[in-house]
């Protein structure tokens, strides 16, 4: 376990002192910028700023007092001072990256603080693979959090997760160092119900003094609503529209609005600030989850915040959504979110407060990029074997462990068939008429086959089933060990040849995404971080995503980011049907239904 | 020690889902209010609150599915339901009334929870007095946290206190189940220069999680306050004007202003809100000391409240300044502040958000007052005989120890006198040609003879000089126990028979204030606890002060609220001229001067 703990406000507040008091010099002096003040709402003209042992020593119109010979001094040119900005609410995993690529993504643009919720690796690897990300996060530049994860599994009793997270798990990990709270509690109908575990988990938490994250994935305002609140989450990000907003606001939970690379959340929720008019104060803002590809070509915070000033707000509240309003509610507006004396030294400069080009990123006082560039090493974790062979095959597959056997002396079936959306999480139950051959029921048409493959114990199970609307052609497969949210392995193809040798090229590999075509390997992401993340940088994920992406549409499948859909079709608690290794699940009723339907002679 | 922690929202969590869920009812239902929404600064029409094990369990449009057969329904009647009264900055001895006396005295008023530094009786009983004041406020139905008082003595060298406070205490006290933080670091010139001891103590507070108070009390506002500020303070009410006021902000703190007795901050300061129009959320409302009078006959915090409205704040932000805002700045947010789930059901009714008439108060789901009269019990603690003896004097005191000896053959002396300033703190450092009679100094016309008589050691130590500007005439004397800060006894008087008898006088009764005139006593406010406090009601206690300030006049005094310039006299940090046990103090220089100036023949 490594652990590199920053020194605390009151381990360096001599020297901060000295330096304000101009008894000794600063290490940094950002000259003559426009101070963004996030507490009173201000921008202020011609300051200054003193930083001593990583942190603000001093903010105010002159620190030239605060000079010495090895100063380095910073020329601001009248730019805008902007508090580094921090990440409320995201996962890690969704870049897949680790936490040091994924920071080397991100600080760039301005991104100086993140709140992240493991919760893809703690259904792989438990406990251990939660305080690996923890350890990695301590190791960067810049302030990683680490919520502890809350429900894995997220659907007890219809999935088989690598570990099930308990609350001795919880009260445990509220004792580490990088911890800032509870993971979103995504089991919302539990906490409604008084599930004992959950409101477990939520104690050890409140009682470590830490922030329970929240999840209320229905529209339903009514008393379930009221009883989830009761329980005690204290932010909630999956409101999609103003009167959700308003709800969590007025209830005493802040409101988190997501702007990820598939969540677009932000523009029909920050009316309840500038229409309505509320107090902004607990409003923020988050990414939930970001491809590699968007923090390449998007950018990461600042994309959120230049969205939520492109929407109408003001541009220092955006700003504070972004900062300030995060810092509080972590209880951490001592620490970081503002630029004032005794806070960690996280700064933008940029020369425009609307568009906000991120043009020097200054963190814990040194400066990590300028221009758009990296200008810091970003630590990797000696990863364990543990956390890199995670796909644990039962045996070498064939196309026989693919195979669907049909009723004795059918010649078609009704099967239940997962009916893919583009664009949309949710999936359609539908039925199709599918043909027996050989005593086997073939894919047709749209509708190809779909595996779930047992990844973790090595049971060596894989549970068969039918998926429409990819619109594959030719002999093709495509496997991933991304698959949502206990991530054992979903396999998509035409072909059970094909399919044995995708989920076989995994196992190999050690986990990721690949695709093949006619007995050929068309495209592969390589993940072998507990088959979710690459070590590699996110430039280079980011194009072999791509490739993938391209492959796909090779095969025949014109799908927005595909792979997506892909990713998603094993998450138990998103409607209408869903595979997980105990089977096809209609997530309608929360009741496992068979593939084939009875057959009626 | 006694303790009496209130059940946690974690301990109560599944009764509150149970209720807010319908499948349980509730303890009481308020019906039909004007919801104060202090997170989204609303006033919300025709909303209910259903409080279930003295928490808010449910707000909403209709709460009649949580009301059951034996649930307590009280009719809001369109008024407005407003979150209780918090006063974040304050001294309990300053009403000279014990915790319980004070909570029942404010509980009318709408105050439900305070933020008390017990500074006073630390300076008399130490970390002893502190603990009893603190068990004495768990004990009351509304919520007493304390603040560890930072600074005995608050100038070290210039007087003997009771008891010194140390970073140990600081670090013990940090444990203990009420305190929420450290009491206002007023050593700040301590801090600016970087004083182990004071950044000791700041720092066991920060590392505890809790927050450091602060009291800066100077309008210098270069580089000694940012090196205050650099030291970690986290608030400060001792600004006087808007500057002071928007300086605090920008720099992170926040800004405490004050309505007290004697302190009139709020119309200079909030001008940063109504005009400048600063983001109010780090703007906190408090009272720091209130007399007994003025809480019989004015009010506590809402009268800080419509103070702030009259002074053109809008209603609901000066509510939030007396509320969340103050809630969030301790890491209350989410247990009280606000009428929202989970949190303390500290609830007021009244029928006008301008003049905020108090008209019922719930405290913790119960009714505590209703049209100015308290309906709970407000507990006692046991007070230890050590907290009740505490006038120590070495020895019978006569005239004698009273008596300044002339130099040698001296016909008159020039004396530095202390001069009384109406209204103000300050007094002026003066001096006074004095007569000698049978070799003693004897004063004449204004200025009268002071002592100060020590009371924590019974060293019998007395040390005499003069002050000017009482107005008393004939032979009287005053004595009182209350003596900021170390608290020793101040005794002033034309006679040196009544001073001695009014020292006496004090000892015998256990301390107070009290006021002689030719052997006969005119008026006596008992004050057994610590000689500073009263374990009577408010009401009496301020019935005898009134009789004492009656007694001041008719001994010649004309000054208003003289007993509080008495009582200020030994306050060795704020300027001219101040007495202490160790002799007379030049506060502007820190030095000791002698009471007789050489004499040259």
């Amino acid at each position: 376990m490594t652990n590199k703990t920053f020194p605390s406000w009151p381990d360096v507040a001599p020297q901060l002192i000295e330096t304000a008091a101009g008894r000794a010099p600063a290490d940094t002096v950002i000259r003559n910028g426009k101070w963004v003040n996030v507490h009173t709402r201000e921008v202020l003209d011609g300051h200054d700023i003193a930083i001593k042992a990583s942190r603000i020593a001093y903010v105010g119109p002159d620190a030239s007092y605060c000079v010495g010979a090895d100063t380095q001094v910073i020329e601001a040119e009248g730019r805008y001072m902007v508090p580094g900005l921090c990440d409320a609410h995201m996962h890690i995993e969704s870049g897949m990256l680790t936490p040091a690529e994924f920071a080397r993504a991100v600080i760039p643009h301005g991104t100086t603080t993140m709140f992240t919720d493991p919760h893809e690796i703690a259904n792989v690897l438990g406990l251990e693979g939660v305080r690996l990300m923890h350890d990695e996060a301590l190791l960067q530049p810049v302030n990683i959090y680490t919520q502890m994860p809350s429900c894995a599994p997220s659907a007890p009793g219809l999935e088989t997760t690598g570990y099930e997270i308990s609350p001795e798990d919880v009260s445990e990990a509220m004792n580490w160092p990088g911890i800032i709270g509870l993971g979103e509690m995504m089991n919302f109908p539990g906490v409604a119900n008084g599930d004992a575990k959950m409101l477990a988990e939520i104690a050890a938490t409140q009682r470590a003094g830490k922030t329970v994250g929240g999840h209320y994935a229905s529209p339903d305002l009514g008393p379930d609503f009221a009883a989830y609140v009761a329980g005690g989450p204290a932010d909630d990000h999956e409101g999609t529209c103003e009167a959700d907003a308003i709800a969590r606001m007025r209830q005493g939970m802040r409101t988190m609005v997501r702007l990820g690379s598939a969540w677009y959340d932000v523009e029909a929720q920050i009316t309840a600030i500038t229409e309505k008019g509320l107090d902004p104060r607990n409003f923020i803002l988050c990414t939930d989850d970001c491809h590699s590809g968007t923090l390449v070509n998007d950018g990461h915070m600042n994309r959120v915040v230049r969205h939520a000033i492109a929407c109408g707000c003001d541009p220092v509240v955006a700003i504070q959504m972004a900062t300030i309003n995060t810092a509080t509610h972590f209880g951490l507006e001592r620490e970081i979110g503002s630029l004032t004396p005794g806070r960690r030294a996280d700064v933008i400069l940029s020369s425009d407060l609307t568009t906000l080009p991120i043009e020097v990123v200054i963190a814990r006082g040194q400066v990590v990029a300028e221009s758009g560039s990296i200008k810091v090493d970003c630590p990797h974790l000696d990863w364990p074997d543990s956390a890199r062979g995670t796909v644990h095959l039962g045996h070498h597959l064939t196309a026989r462990d693919f195979e669907l056997a049909a009723p004795e002396g059918a010649n078609s079936v009704t099967a239940n068939v997962i009916g893919v959306v583009e664009n949309q999480a949710p999936t359609k139950a539908l039925k199709a008429e599918l043909p027996v051959k050989d005593g086997l029921v073939e894919g047709e048409g749209p509708v190809c086959q779909i595996a779930l493959v047992e990844r973790h114990q090595a049971t060596g199970g894989v549970t068969n089933a039918f998926v429409s609307g990819f619109g594959y052609e030719g002999r093709m497969a495509m496997a991933s060990t991304v698959a949502h949210d206990s991530h054992h392995m979903i396999v998509v193809g035409t072909d059970r040849a094909q399919m044995a040798l995708a989920a076989n090229r995994l196992a190999e590999v050690g986990g990721g995404i690949t695709i093949f075509r006619d007995g050929e390997e068309l495209a592969l992401v390589e993940l072998p971080i507990a088959g979710l993340m690459s070590d590699r940088p996110a430039s280079m994920v980011a194009a072999d995503a791509d490739k993938l992406v391209a492959a796909m549409q090779d095969c025949g499948c014109q799908l927005n980011n595909a792979y997506m859909q892909h990713s998603l079709l094993a998450l138990v608690v998103i409607p209408e049907l869903r595979i997980s290794d105990l089977g096809l699940v209609d997530v309608r009723t929360f009741q496992k239904i068979p593939v084939i339907e009875p057959f009626n002679d």
